[in-house]
């Protein structure tokens, strides 16, 4: 394998490690290469803290003056909750910088790559640019679109039913397959579900894993005060708005720099986000059941009424859970 | 592999040439082996055409006598639309048989077997049983359930719409899934829809197919008048009937000697059978759509009520079609 790729890989692997605690800032890996060793590695660990080359730098064992920096993004060049990459960059002697994509945000764009190469570091862009931009798809998502990334997550039978006509839903998919729908939450900024949902099944919505950040809760509905007793509002890390319509909410959650929402539900909440085509990503959990009735539930909104206008998912993958059946897809093509 | 396997496969092989001919007696393929070599094959062709076994006879290319007749069911002993094949085979010679499964028609069931063995035969019964079984699952099940085997076929997006919430499904899945769909009618000595199916989508439920015989069309309703121009009345291989629920036409269905039945849609049909919980078999095509709409069609009736109780499919399998999907199970277990 191709030693740029090698690195950028471990990159992507360290990157990794800041999931769930660097949003709205992207997943950030960095390792310093001298003579073909590894001499330092680092990673973004959470908003706020230093960016992963600078952690890289700093736990470099040899000086790392004339080594290369492999890095999935490109280096910052402005000041915001740390200052500029760019400059402690320049001041630590690196000599060439390999990373894989430009950063979306207009901030940086293109910026850090001039200031480096002002002050004479090579900086060669693109290698593993696809697989860099899936690390970070919601990131750049909100940059290149101006809004959040939207996911839709959903369990049903093989009849599309997320519950029962009398309103059972304990429990379609199997406990892995649960498990593994709970821990995607640690890939969004946010997860959103409409307030009927809440009332009726009084979900907890966080991640329950160790050493992730449990995303922002966010309920569509306007009556605050009957949730009093609910998990919802255990703890601050909640937001309830009742915005007009889908475009409407993308400002607000892009307003408030949120970057990814993973939509839960329930069937009329995932309905109003067919409706409006904006879906990113969606994740369909399937166990081997048939429910029927009329009444049960599904996704539901208007619908799309004509087949050829349908959300068609595209970069299909599959994963299995015993018998049930996780399909990813992405309706507006991956990023 | 064991010799016995392998001539049975063979059977099995032959039998299947039979497919869509023979309802409502079973496939039956038959080899005769003589030192270790087939001297004779036959297949059950068509109803009223003469048994698989006597075919085999018949074809023999030396004397019979002193060889080991191989079939994948027990030869039958009553006069039915042919003479009993127990008697033409004792007067062959054939000296050993070896076969999958009794017969389970109670006008057979261990009566060949004994008619053999008091004629000095060897007869072994119950090497690949279970395939044996599942090659006639329909025949097995219509005489030791007293019933037809029940299929449903359905086409749906991964939300389970079968139909957008103005009627169109043209076309949900794609030309291959159709096509194998359209095949697997081959299996069934009859299709059965709503009327409100063929109303809406003057449906042909043909096979298509050279070398296949179409089943029975049933139309569930009373209106026969209004079908006049429609594709289901082309012929006279049609049955309309409006019983009062699905035991009441299961029974009709018994009484005219109908082992088997697809149903294909619509979504209130296939729900009155979820709903009466007597589905042998299920064919769930989905394409990687997402549809949406409260008022999309999808399997109706009143449904199951609590997840606990709802059909869970057992024996799971699956093809793929490009991108659809094709789940394959049995609610009540194999048979």
């Amino acid at each position: 394998m191709d030693n740029d790729v090698r690195f950028l890989r471990e990159t992507f692997k360290l990157a990794k490690k800041g999931l769930s605690w660097t949003n709205p800032n992207p997943l950030v890996g960095a390792v310093i290469v001298k003579e073909g060793r590894i001499i330092g590695k680092g990673f973004h660990r959470k908003v706020g803290s230093v960016h992963g080359e600078i952690e890289a730098l700093r736990n470099c064992k040899e000086d790392p003056s004339g080594a290369t920096l492999y890095v999935n993004l490109e280096p910052c060049s402005c000041f915001g909750r740390t200052s500029p990459c760019v400059n402690t960059i320049i001041q630590s002697g690196i000599k060439k910088i390999v990373c894989s994509t430009l950063d979306p945000n207009q901030k940086v764009n293109g910026k850090g790559k001039k200031l480096l190469e002002k002050a004479g570091i090579q900086i060669v862009v693109g290698t593993l640019k696809k697989e860099a931009r899936l690390l970070n798809e919601a990131f750049f998502t909100f940059h290149e679109k101006g809004r959040p990334f939207v996911a839709i997550k959903f369990a049903a039978s093989l009849d599309g039913k997320m519950a029962t006509a009398t309103g059972d839903s304990k429990w379609i998919t199997n406990e892995k397959a649960r498990i593994y729908g709970r821990n995607l939450r640690a890939n969004y900024q946010a997860i959103l579900v409409g307030i009927n949902t809440v009332l009726a099944d009084n979900p907890n919505l966080g991640i329950r894993t160790k050493n992730k950040k449990d995303p922002v809760r966010i309920i569509l509905g306007s009556k605050r005060h009957i949730l009093k007793n609910f998990q919802v509002l255990r703890d601050q890390n909640v937001l309830i708005i009742n915005p007009k319509n889908i475009h409407d909410l993308l400002a607000i959650l892009r307003e408030k720099n949120i970057i990814s929402v993973l939509v839960e539900g329930g069937g009329e909440t995932l309905g109003s986000f067919v409706d409006s085509k904006i879906i990113d990503k969606v994740y369909a959990f399937h166990a081997p059941l048939i429910i029927g009735g009329k009444k049960a539930i599904t996704i539901g909104g208007d619908g799309i009424h004509i087949i050829q206008k349908a959300l068609r998912l595209k970069n299909i993958s599959h994963k299995k859970f015993g018998d049930n059946l996780l399909t990813i897809g992405y309706p507006l093509g991956i990023v």
